[in-house]
């Protein structure tokens, strides 16, 4: 089927800077797809520090569980990312070892990196032998075509059902010194927090040590990829990978310049994947105040953004805030009746345990109108607070997910 | 809008018995919906014992409050039932209490019941102040239309989004001795474990105390009633409700053939919830062995059975067993890739980390394609069990509750 571009996406693909130290290639290798490309070539120079986060998937994919093996490793020699899409390589058995094995031995021969610096992601249907001889025989016109300008090309050999690329840059100024972030995200269905069929690399010409770089990455994953959820479903393949080459020289290390600059780039991504939800006509933030805890703040926000009847009522603009007493009341998070409340955008629609005294239904459904909502939930109980995004659930998604075997 | 009967649903209504020490009758009160009956009262005869399951929601209805406050009391004198839809008095503050007082204030006066035997339930929209004048200005009619017969009229005067009323009978002879269980039940969007927007009610002439009959219901409810789900949704108002008039004179304390009964009636009424599920065209029985625990097994099986990209793929015919696979990973159960196998029906699909060798799409396709659908994973680890059920998810699902104000 051919999808329409999301009513949800950003007006223009952005125009993503080169960072020193990265070079990328594409290439059609024909994995499931034809008539695009379908891999992607990342080299790294040598002493790029790479730092990672993978689905918490029981039965995730041979890539993550390589991924997961050589992260953290010695770090002293070149590196390299190769991506495709149109198969996942999950569920394969031992064969998804071996392909995963065939693929990092290829980029060895032809890169000259360590095996132990080679990370691989596949993205597509689940439980089909991946055809990973398709890939290793590109490998020469891939490692011929490398050049520092790729990066927009890797968003797109990235993608499944996206139906837009996605991509972000940020820059700081450390001491008159500028530091640049640019990175390249796949996502659309299957998302939920512990991550989801995701795929994202951000690479950087910051200096700064391995197990530095992993701190941040983790500690910023909760707020941006793990607070986002289009169906609640996680994939086995999951993976975000952040590359920092050290070129720039600007050491980066406690800087919170630059773990501001990480954290926005990796919140637009995560939206962009929002934005693109499969079947998604609306982007909505929901935001809970006043838990027990911040986790169970995060409960009851994804317990609403995941709620099948809230999302469609939003679908409709239906400003169905009964759903979200709902919501809030099966998530098991701690909470009472007649301290919550809850406003739509600033609209104060319930609290007291009843609807609010100057809330009329007009006020309400002009809420539900715009492509962005918010939805806030105040639980009158403590001082949790957390914030998690999502989109509505359309006759789409159905048709997408009916119809597609992904 | 108006629904079209299930394709699920029963070729007709069962022809339910009387059960002496119950009188039945039901009214049209103009409640929110015109042309139809919309209250149902049962009157219970003195001592009749009356057990209860309820939501553990925490945003939970006035009425479900008011019933779990009054279980277990002094159960000598008579008792009543009384039951609205199109209003679910949820999260409508302290006029939701004085809704539930003045409306067992008049089954009081009319019926001369205790008040602390009576028990109300109310289903519909939630958060709408309930108009209950309307119900209690009818009580003189309904008392005065009582009688043995009504049960099948008190089904349908129950339903909200119901496409077909749910009724369902059984027997056990104990001794020589026949011991008679009919009920009724309404429920079909916004269902899932932890009860749903759920009201059930079952009634037998059975001699038991008030403490064995609870013991059997919540023993039975967690392979029942909370083994079903629609949309993972979990209402304000769930309500299930067991009443034993003794009348038949029989004692059935410990006895294994109405305890065998107790479940059967119990199971064949939550089916009815689940054929009846918004927009579902295909009944799914999700059964999950070899897991740790039975705690793991049920919670792999909700996974899966409340998967959006599970449900979607069933409404396709879509034998698209990766995303089990994807289901069972994601469920935070422990799990191994290499030891699950996945059968549709009693076709072996996926066996020691992949797809299984004889294993062929056609021969999956064809296991999707009848209304009853059973999916079949081992887990591969212990001797855990659970088996749930649902329905698949589908464009309808998403018309009612886009533009349906429940």
């Amino acid at each position: 089927m051919t999808l329409a571009r999301s009513p949800l996406a950003p007006d223009a693909f952005p125009d993503l800077p080169v960072i020193d130290g990265v070079r990328f290639a594409t290439v059609a290798a024909g994995v499931r797809y034809e008539g695009r490309t379908d891999v992607m070539l990342a080299e790294l120079a040598a002493g790029t520090a790479i730092a990672g986060v993978f689905t918490r998937s029981a039965t995730r994919s041979a890539n993550v569980l390589d991924c997961q093996a050589k992260l953290g490793q010695d770090a002293s020699g070149p590196a390299a990312i190769i991506v495709n899409s149109g198969n996942s390589n999950a569920f394969t058995g031992k064969h998804g070892d071996g392909s995963v094995a065939a693929i990092c031995d290829a980029v060895t021969d032809h890169l000259g990196t360590p095996n132990t610096r080679v990370f691989t992601s596949s993205t597509g249907v689940i439980g089909e032998r991946l055809p990973h001889d398709k890939i290793t025989g590109k490998l020469g016109d891939l490692t011929a075509a490398l050049h520092p300008e790729g990066i927009s090309d890797a968003a797109l050999a990235i993608m499944t059902t996206d139906t837009f690329p996605k991509g972000a840059t940020t820059r700081c100024d450390i001491d008159g010194q500028t530091v640049t972030l640019a990175g390249i995200a796949k996502g659309s269905g299957m998302i939920a927090p512990d991550m989801a069929t995701m795929l994202v690399y951000i690479f950087t010409d910051a200096v700064i040590t391995q197990s530095d770089l992993q701190g941040l990455l983790s500690k910023h994953t909760d707020t941006t990829f793990n607070a986002i959820t289009v169906d609640s479903d996680t994939s086995t393949s999951d993976t975000l990978l952040l590359a920092a080459t050290g070129a720039s020289g600007v050491d980066v290390t406690g800087n919170a310049g630059f773990e501001a600059a990480l954290h926005n780039i990796m919140r637009d991504l995560a939206h962009q994947v929002v934005r693109d939800g499969e079947g998604a006509t609306k982007f909505v933030e929901v935001t809970v105040t006043g838990a027990a805890t911040d986790a169970d703040a995060k409960t009851v926000a994804l317990s609403i953004a995941n709620s099948p009847l809230v999302k469609t009522a939003i679908a409709g603009e239906d400003p169905n805030w009964g759903r979200i007493v709902m919501a809030v009341g099966k998530s098991g998070a701690k909470a009472d009746r007649d301290l919550l409340s809850i406003r739509f955008g600033d609209v104060l629609v319930a609290e007291n345990g009843w609807v609010a005294d100057n809330y009329t239904e007009a006020a309400g459904a002009a809420q539900m109108k715009p492509q962005d909502i918010a939805i806030n939930v105040d639980l009158g109980i403590g001082d949790g607070t957390a914030t998690v995004w999502t989109c509505d659930l359309t006759k789409t998604y159905i048709e997408i997910n009916a119809d597609y075997r992904s």
